[in-house]
């Protein structure tokens, strides 16, 4: 069912300093741009998403009619420090969109705004009621999870640019979110880290239904099969998407899980395997098909130098959907 | 946090027809013999715990306090079907114990009888508020996980069964527990499935904190990473335990997933390698240290039989913890 989000949106950043925890308000600015008319930034916040920095009440003046939490903190709670500023903007005249886990509904001092300004609080994050177990039984059409060696390395954007490009070809593709910032995006999707773990399997397979055989599911992944906290989010998406095809994404020159310093990457082919061991307990021809880098911190030349390496390495297309074509990717799947 | 549960409880089973379904019920009988004091079998039932078959009425007389739902059917709902005898025997004077995830308070019937009877309906299977994010920190202290090659094969057992032998011989170790039953044997743990997904691996370190050296926290597994719908709750669990021991535990003759016949079980030589490459992402010492063996449908010669013929292509001890002595376990232990 498609959400209907207030629009356009003034982007909150908060006092965050590590542009990776900015990853939502990246996304609906690239996605959605039509939708996002500032930035409003706490003082200490050196995070810029190169939008017009907007206090609540110009962005009122201005036409917007939602703040959206850009942020998503480790844990997904809000800090203490943002509840009165995120209450005062709802009494300018603003509703609240937001995926954090912690619903804000929850926060007496904005729940109380909301009553007083008759505005909303919208928590996008809220799996459906009535997931059923996982069945196991193969879909028809076909199916793509992106994967990564860590969380925030380009899972979605990936599946966004790739959904895109297919239906460019004129082929039949549907982006499916997982997380919050696709729903956002899309206005539709399963928040699949918000499900109790015994029914995420059966959420995935919820998402991803039986469809036309020449059809493409492009599913948003999430997390990480070597990430210590969130490995279980990973697994349960991959058995219950049944996927035929992985694209599996990295960050060039991260070499530990973010947050995580003393857990590190494993090199790529071993990424590969692993995925494809995963994979094959729901979906035994399930292969990865394509590499994408996320090379935003290298120079052109060297970027393309980096994908060449890692695609003469595991023989497979290797690109950076941000700066290359993904005609390699789409040839592949048609 | 101990529960206080009213007992002694009527084991109440339903309609079921497979034994599998009834590992609540079993599990309590087994090791709280003192609180069961009856069956209660509705028609079509053909399972049989032994215990004397008993109307609500007359466990009432006979003392019970409690309806204890001993079964644990796939999705964890009630059967529309159970639903008005039970409200007939919370009306005659019994509360219900529950670990099913369909909370015992949603049902309308239920919950007005409860009320016109000031009877409780006690639901076991609430995960705790509050689960932080895992750290993957390592702990102080030792601990052991068992792991199956399936549900319903032994782990709980074995837990159990390895904490009592460890007692008896004068080590510290503690039974922690991650189901419905098991929380209703021993009074505490965290039902480890109800946990959201972000949080499992969380929840599972929050079960088994630092401790002093030379003591083992016995943990008891959950589903297998071989099941299509659950492996996310077992890879979720054993990050988060970071076990330094594995007991991998299997029904001797199953062939494939119960309920989930297209999946064939992997062979033991395998299963020891996969759980033990899961594992290793948060400690890399752990290692699988025995195999537990369910020989309940074999005479006691093919059962010896069975365990040597594992012990000897594994090289590691191999006992059915119901039949056989658990010295070559806990001695690896101390």
């Amino acid at each position: 069912m498609p959400l209907d989000l207030p629009a356009p949106h003034l982007l909150f950043l908060g006092d965050i300093t590590n542009p990776l925890d900015a990853k939502t308000a990246i996304g609906v600015r690239d996605w959605r741009p039509e939708q996002c008319l500032g930035q409003w930034r706490l003082p200490g916040c050196t995070v810029d998403l190169g939008l017009p920095d907007m206090t609540p009440t110009a962005a009122v003046s201005a036409g917007a009619k939602s703040v959206l939490i850009g942020i998503a903190p480790v844990g997904g709670a809000l800090a203490s420090s943002w509840i009165n500023p995120l209450a005062d903007a709802v009494r300018t005249g603003l509703s609240i969109v937001s995926g954090l886990h912690q619903n804000l509904q929850s926060v007496p001092a904005l729940a109380a705004a909301a009553i007083t300004a008759q505005q909303q609080l919208i928590n996008v994050r809220v799996a459906p009621a009535n997931i059923a177990i996982a069945t196991g039984r193969p879909r028809t059409g076909k199916r793509l999870l992106t994967v990564g060696t860590d969380c925030c390395v380009g899972k979605k954007y990936t599946a966004l640019a790739l959904t895109k490009a297919m239906s460019e070809q004129g082929m039949s593709a549907t982006f499916r979110a997982t997380g919050q910032t696709g729903i956002m995006i899309t206005g539709g999707g399963i928040p699949i880290d918000a499900v109790v773990t015994d029914f995420i399997a059966g959420a995935a397979e919820l998402l991803s239904p039986d469809a036309a055989e020449n059809h493409w599911d492009i599913i948003e992944g999430q997390g990480s099969l070597f990430h210590p906290a969130y490995a279980a989010v990973t697994l349960g998406l991959l058995h219950g998407s049944q996927p035929d095809a992985l694209v599996l994404c990295h960050e060039a020159g991260r070499e530990a899980i973010d947050e995580y310093e003393t857990f590190e990457i494993p090199d790529i082919k071993t990424c590969i395997s692993r995925y494809e061991q995963a994979a094959s307990l729901t979906n035994p021809r399930a292969r990865v098909v394509g590499i994408s880098i996320n090379t935003s911190a290298m120079a052109a030349d060297e970027a393309f130098q980096f994908c060449a390496e890692i695609s003469g390495e595991t023989g497979l297309p290797c690109v950076d959907p941000i700066r290359d074509d993904l005609a390699s990717w789409v040839n592949l799947l048609t």
